[in-house]
């Protein structure tokens, strides 16, 4: 999947700022490629340009993002009238919500009239190959974490930028719908067919030179009962050189399974490089990833000290402290 | 999926004994399901009644069978007449290959049009839910291994017919295409999108009574690394309380991954027993199943007394053994 840039970004009229958060992580991590926003009346904006379909595409715009979020995934159909648009300006359209543009016939035809791609990554159309775990050239970091939503895309986002600030050989590999819509590329790990898990991503990173780096994104966890078939798969295709731990000290139990406790951090640790070494024998923890969100700054700067020195790596919550220590242990 | 009984099985005309391996195994498991066989010209036999289709439909076949395997998996030209005279004398369709039926024009619409079912065992249409880990009732069984293809299907149909034959409650709950013909249903857990592994699992082996047995299939294995993904989700949503690990003395490697050395039978206990412990505490090793095939008879009684006494649990070859032991002690 390639996404082409510069983008529009749609930002319908939902008021909730949690439902317009790709399109913010987009415009966050990616400024170059947003060329604007187009908001329908009474929705939020990210700050860019506002434009019509019409003019972002004069200004060469390639792609129209719907980078939304709401109950149930579905694209509404006040949306629809826009797609068209944006479609007949000569745009592609790019989804990341669970119901595919390529099921509703008159998104489908218009884009095939307008010769367009539609581009739903929430899903996997692609046929991939079963895994080999044969040993592949250049280095490769994967974040992992304790649960979902820890921060593994933050993290990795964090990591890519600092190491292309210091002139590092590196790419972002994407595996969820925000990552992928971000870097304009990329595999929605969790949409593969099960078989394929570890040779979607041997795929996703593939040889490389000896200097480069794969900074790859992460999803669930070993110890989440709902998706630890995806983590393994994605650990074991990965190959990872480095991994670095994410975490959110507060949490109690697993995303939205109450009746799970979250796996301490030294077991999920130990577990993530026992396994790691079955496709890299040479893994070592580079760091552990706070998200202190939940936490208060004293706490935070405690638990970091501790964890540093117990594991002996770099501990940090990259909104607060950047991940620069991180990137000088690689 | 349920696939309607008794079977009429077709064995083309491939004189190669491998290539008919399912429908030979679905005569061994369920003779009871077996209406007889149905070969074409230099083809082979299972010792059962040859009948046509419409014979077979006269006296109460349900469903065709199509338990051939091929280089490629393709659904051969020559099987075509056959598989639509048995649509138009009232028969479902059943295929254990990778191509789908459903994919082949006049096959599909000769089913749709004589109102007939197409099974392709292979590939999930279902819609999951991810999975809970939540404890469900009953009582579970899972074969897991050191690979794939070490005995997990055959063991774990042997102790659900040594169970059955002793009064238990049980069901065999099938996750791989020729276990499915056999039972009649589950799941192809490999063809899941990776999402829904474990959910899938938890669908398949669903809430019972407390002194009711699932004898689950296991697949891959945790240290196969192109199907570790598989076998973690599977075992999360099996949420065993018995595994039963298998293993192929005298294998060196990972099966067609010929630079991945096999794990250690007792790394592999370990690491299974670990991972299941997520979502059942409780879990414990049953008893070690050996497919001893490939080392001398000695040698055989020698490692079974060593594993026995290590690990101590029961150790056989069901083959030889059978599982009597192994049932005893659960």
């Amino acid at each position: 999947m390639h996404i082409k840039s510069p983008y529009l970004l749609f930002l319908g009229a939902d008021p909730d700022p949690l439902n317009i958060k790709t399109s913010r992580g987009i415009a966050h991590w990616r400024p170059e490629n947003c060329l604007g926003q187009l908001s329908m009346p009474g929705g939020q904006t990210l700050e860019l340009e506002e434009l019509s379909t019409r003019e972002a595409a004069n200004r060469g715009a390639k792609t129209f993002v719907l980078g939304l979020a709401n109950n149930g995934g579905i694209i509404s159909e006040d949306w629809i009238p826009y797609i068209l648009e944006a479609l007949d300006a000569g745009l592609d359209v790019a989804n990341g919500l669970h119901q595919r543009l390529s099921d509703i016939p008159i998104v489908r035809d218009t884009a095939d009239k307008c010769g367009r791609l539609l581009h739903d990554v929430r899903h996997s159309d692609t046929d991939f190959e079963t895994g080999t775990g044969r040993k592949r050239s250049g280095k490769r970091l994967l974040t992992v974490g304790t649960d979902c939503a820890v921060g593994k895309m933050y993290t990795a986002l964090s990591i890519e930028r600092e190491m292309r600030n210091r002139n590092y050989r590196v790419d972002f590999r994407a595996t969820g719908q925000t990552g992928i819509l971000i870097a304009g590329s990329g595999v929605a790990i969790d949409a593969v067919v099960a078989d394929f898990i570890a040779g979607a991503v041997e795929k996703l990173s593939p040889d490389n030179d000896p200097d480069h780096w794969d900074v790859i994104e992460g999803q669930g966890s070993l110890f989440n009962p709902a998706f630890s078939g995806v983590s393994l798969g994605l650990l074991h295709g990965a190959q990872p050189d480095v991994l670095i731990m994410c975490h959110q000290p507060g949490r109690e139990t697993v995303k939205d399974l109450d009746h799970c406790p979250l796996p301490g951090i030294g077991e999920c640790i130990d577990s993530n490089l026992r396994a790691a070494r079955l496709t890299n024998p040479g893994v070592r923890l580079g760091g552990i990833s706070l998200n202190s969100r939940l936490i208060p700054e004293q706490d935070y700067r405690r638990l970091c000290m501790e964890l540093g020195e117990k594991f002996d790596v770099p501990c940090f919550d990259p909104l607060i402290d950047g991940v620069g220590e991180c990137v000088d242990r690689l």
